[in-house]
């Protein structure tokens, strides 16, 4: 383990303590600096590790805000065990507002499991990999639509061949209790995120997809500590109160496939979506029009979606090039 | 009048055209090329002319989807008189899905009455105002919040002396009939408004602000073709049946008045809002958090309503700057 | 006259002196810095004063070659009169190679007569204007295509009320005797070129267009070699032999009018011309396609020329956008 | 094979098709888009695979037209075996008409053979290279100068040591039949082009320079149809009439050996070429002028040809750096 | 007066304020946003008024320093009169750290009296103009050599023809007590500085350049600090204890005039300065020498001063084009 | 050794030669062009190789002037052996004087050993690596604070267990003759400096820091001038006189340690240093303020030093970021 971040505060003693992870950057504007990702932990008696992230893409602010709030109302008493907390893990693009980083362009959550030698962002997912997964036997990682997709409040865990890791996962999106639920194929978004990462050493890996179109709602940020609250009761890790008034939830867990589940823009332009989020369609229904503004005489294309089920996901912008995704559907598992 | 804009269609004659506005510009990459604004026009008989415009911001879809489809759609037979419509008017702007001009960073609304030796958002602005406003009676300006605010579907008009000028506004936003309408006071967003400009000439403005956020509801653009075929058709200018299942609407119309009807950020950071648009909020009621992600144990900043009122409008994106409007609020009329 | 530009060196005294018009910048990387812009005088005797212009804009070089070597070669005794020579006149686009200013993105012949409180391309104009131009009899002013276009080599005056000033226009477009010659009419590319000036006080203003294309042939910088010396021979201002083996060239003079000499694109995409420089064409003849390189199965976009004539100029780079010029054409005017 | 790109359409059955392969790229505008790299197929009973490539560099437009036409307006029934046409193999480059990617700068023809956890070029290198070179006896992979160099229209192989290999390109190029053709020594460009790639598999790969400067011209696009179709009949994989009117034709094979058959710029400066592309030089002879028009009065840098040869190449832009390619020569091979 | 800005505290009353000016600004991230221009202001009984500016270039940081120190430890009972503190005048360039605004390039200190109808810059020049000069008598508007310029720690006024004014501004010299003084003549900067409109209004504007190269350091913020004090005790507006400890300076005073007391940089390239800040220097001797690190075996260029001073400025980067000021030169005025 | 650099001089005669090394980079601007790279080499007969490198970064002036004055000034009768001399290393850096390259973002200093397939910065490092350091022995590496830091001036070594190569340090470390020198802990900076590649092999890495902020000064020079020149002598493979004056000087030489050693930014804001370099400071004294500008009514954010220790270097700028390197000090060795 050679990684180039340092850490400020001490992960290993009980009690409550925040700092940051220095990332060293070398930069015309400052020869000696460091990058500040903030990080806290609470750890209290023995338990779990649990590892919550968020800003895994800096312009997805439901788990930002609800991991800030878990710094600073949650007391060393209520846990057992020890919650590590890294509420703006990507923090160049969290601190941009943007779902890759300024400084090298990455996108976190396709360059795990990192490289000591490669940009800023490699170098985080480096530092999570080596240095953080290995004291975790969980890992709880707070995603939503960022800028250009907006969901239905959801939790999504990936599907895989070790029944029993796959069973704890089923029992997360349970305990996390999001209005809808999903089970993602292997490799869908490659094989670089953080989840493959987790899946292959057998670390439960609870994702959650909670809004977005740059925006936070007080909605999903309830569904955001609600979960949190669930999920970590469930672990035996923590006991917060924040879900008090909604412990019987359920969810409805759908599955997400191949490429007919997706939509997709065969044209530039405009985008009108024709369905609504958690609408169940049909194959062949209309998804939505891409409109020519520059000429607006010409017949708007028309998108059909290709196969029956539950609307996940739309995307948010209404400017839109071709191959831009539109829609993605689940199809219930009877789970 | 001595626009450098030359349109490609004769705007005098009966049918429906369509073409470009060309407005010269002389780049390096074209040094004899034009700007190609769309423009169409659907004249028959005798009646008032009508100027629609869409895209005066180019992020702003509702519109401009809207009046492409009266482009497509409508016939001269349903026409009284004339239609002159711009669904993209910065066409710059809406090439590129920004608020203001790429070319030249102008916000055309902010540049009215033009200037035909300025930038060419100011050409614009000037040719709208010299060639065009001298034919027409009425403009339906459709706005909605774009990319940084989200409105509930509104129409607006401007408060003013000229009581028969007014009466003709509210008029038309009960004609328009979405659901709400508010009536701002003299200077709003300054004098180089087209709605000013308008004001000024004795020709009746009806704006809206039909949704936002950069993204396209069907809902608002339902709202926009429900408002243009009703008030078409109050000004005796075109029957359009878009609204044939709802022509019995009604509106809610309130004001805004001045600052205390705003509410800004007082610091840089992430916003939660904590308030719904449409709701009733009164004095001193929490509005919203600005979360502090950079440093996520320190206490975010919290800001409160100044007065009662209906939430308008809200911010969209979570990122926020000091001094960005969060909020503002309408009060009954009774109107 | 209150121009901000100083010059360093005396235009009056007779010799030969070259230096910079100092342009006063401050900038964030130096608050007290000047624009050097080239200039030299070359003066002998008594005679007409002639301005020599090139780099007006920045990525037209034949001119700006013609006129160093006109500095470099030309003594005092061969001049009756005083040459007064900009070869790189908007400096900052000429540093560039860019038809604008990288500085204020100013198009410095759309900006005459200029405005000392205007931005830096401005103040270049004014000092032109009020400062150079009641000097002088006479201006050559050498442009050719740019990066954009590609022109036979042509010399070309304005068409205006004016008879004897027009007389010695076509006397000029003969003894520079470039292979084609052209006529303008009033405002062709508006009302704020160094052409329409020099005409609205009765200077001579001669214009060429030597080539293009961002590159500058040796055939294209010999004819405004052998221009300039047989121009300045016939202003008897200077006797430079550098047009010795073609004294006796005839050149075709013709008429270019409105928007039927042009042809632009009517679509983005990759042009492919379908006419040569230079040939007769006639209404209705194809003039080029515009290939949809992202969707290479579609049909190229067809455009064909709207009246007879001769191509003086064709579109130079691949890549296209609507509303670009493609082509325009000349007219026999029998002079 | 991993590639991250999949193909939309079917490459094995008979027939003709068109579609994109699917690059998936996450991006703050589009989470989960692709972007779509233009294919065709067309395939007839039995005999040989040819890849045809163009847009290896996105500036190099007449293979690209050529390759749209071929796509049009070849059928099934002309084919025998299968050709798959990537008109726009570098689409990012292509759609911004820039020799290299503004996604991540790469120049994708020194990228082979590509990596699949790279940028988005070495992504597109690695499909050709492990998904499309593996179907394929010959390659087809049409280029000219781009921007920055104009050629005489040309055809190229590489020199190696695989006698049977050479033989087979040396037949191409006779039966490309471009004006001049021409034999480079391995390494031109580094060991990471498609050429490279190609000769170390055994596959014939058939290059072009078929023009440049940014721009298409008709002569340099009915070379490139010429040659495709007199190649393609020459490889027995197809039948086309675009080089009816001239099947006997000859090309003459020149030899482009080390540094000394080319001239680079020693200085910073603007560039005036002094010998015509075709042309015979002699070592000595001048190649061209560097002019410094910040300082016109000073004398221009002067450069020679090292060695005699026949010009092949000049830069095309005025503006031109230290260490530029101003040209590069061929000798005569007796091929 | 119709200044677009709107002061959020009251200027009037008696007593320690602080806020913002509001400074509308309507942009793609922010519609209904203003730019929050810091102010303050400390008031106690009758006495004069005087403005206190810093951050007219937003890089020149030691007057930010001070007069947030003012802000923060001076209170009503030590003043008698008013103080109107702007620290961060140009505020969008203060934020950026830049001498000119982010927002629309403008150099603050080029643009008074300011335009309500222009840019951002031009609305804070007319602000101060018309709001805020009618309620003084004194202004004290700090500045530095900012990034590019390093100056020995001085303070200055305008030489004029108004006797009584410039023995004003000779005094308030030698109350605020630098170790040089000067004094420049009419126009220095052009005719729009804040300084040449006190000039013409008959306000007192005395001026500094305290320090620079983008950097602060505690001597010249002690020496800000110290003459603040003593100039407002000087002019009966406050007592403050700041120069407790040097109330007997003496000051050096110096006349700046034309062209002769500047050297610049002949030609591009790195600048190693050959004298000191506050040396004596002779005509002729060398001032500094430019290398040409590009091709370092070129002998570099050297520059002379062309009259005798004290050393008052040297530019700062070694990074240098050709027109950069390297040096200024101040000449005794017997004061 | 598969080096894409080539090397127009040959470094194997004796005599002295300059010119360049040949990075080929093809772009769209220049498709086969070069980075001219200078180099030079002094040889005369017997005796040991000595790299002398600056331009390591960009933006580090003193090192490029001083080896400039080498090659110019020094003639091969004054060298025994040869002196290989690299003014410019990162030459894309030095051209733009920024600290990475403005082409592909690389800091050269932290890419070492380099790679002949990644971006030009690593080209460089490689070709350094394989192709330079096998000839040499000795390697002077002359940087300074850059941009972003200012040194006293230094010279620095490695700590290491290779005790002979760490005595050839310490007596070459007095043999400079810098004012102060320090030892930095093996890792400093990361395992990718020029340095650490040197240590590995065996070679004496002779480092400095010898001013910065973007400036060079006099004094900075001529330390730099005297260190070679005493370096070189010590080395026994030069005589040259440039310390003439102050042969028998004395270093102070410092430990530089871990992180206690370093103060850093804890906000954002502009910073106040509050030591002097080379100052004795005390664990606990305070080193400097960040003001809040925007907000100047809030207490500055105060810094202390966590120990004993000279100031070696400062930040300079005073525009800072959370996280940036403000002083780093040295402790006394006993050397």
């Amino acid at each position: 383990m050679r990684s180039t971040l340092s850490c400020e505060i001490d992960l290993d003693a009980p009690g409550k303590r925040h700092g940051f992870l220095r990332l060293p950057h070398s930069t015309h504007e400052s020869a000696y600096g460091f990058i500040p990702v903030p990080i806290a932990v609470i750890a209290n008696g023995t338990g779990p590790t649990v590892l919550l992230v968020a800003g895994n893409h800096g312009d997805e602010y439901e788990g930002q805000i609800a991991l800030g709030r878990l710094i600073r109302e949650v007391e060393p008493a209520q846990v057992q065990g020890r919650l590590i907390i890294l509420p703006a893990l990507n923090f160049p693009a969290a601190r941009a507002g943007r779902r890759t980083s300024p400084i090298d362009g990455g996108n976190l959550n396709r360059l795990f499991p990192g490289d000591p030698d490669g940009g800023v962002t490699e170098q985080i997912a480096y530092h999570v990999t080596e240095a953080l997964l290995p004291l975790c036997s969980s890992v709880i990682d707070l995603h939503s639509g960022g800028s250009s997709l907006m969901y239905t409040p959801s939790a999504l865990i990936r599907r895989g061949d070790d029944a029993a890791l796959f069973a704890r996962g089923v029992a997360a999106l349970k305990a996390f209790g999001a209005p809808h639920s999903y089970i993602v194929i292997p490799g869908t978004n490659g094989g670089r995120t953080l989840s493959e990462i987790c899946f292959r050493r057998g670390i439960l890996h609870l994702g959650t997809e909670l809004g977005g179109g740059g925006h936070a709602t007080p909605e999903a940020i309830r569904v955001a500590e609600r979960g949190i609250a669930g999920t970590l009761r469930h672990l035996e890790a923590a006991d917060i109160a924040w879900d008090a008034d909604m412990r019987k939830r359920s969810t409805r867990i759908l599955d997400v496939g191949g490429a007919d589940y997706y939509a997709y823009a065969p044209d530039p332009g405009v985008f009108e979506p024709l369905a609504e989020l958690g609408a169940e369609v049909r194959a062949g229904q209309p998804a939505g029009l891409i409109h020519h503004t520059e000429t607006p005489w010409r017949a708007p294309s028309r998108i059909a979606f290709e196969r029956d089920g539950v609307v996940l996901v739309k995307r948010w912008p209404g400017m839109t090039a071709r191959g831009d995704c539109l829609f993605h559907l689940g199809t219930d598992t009877g789970l």
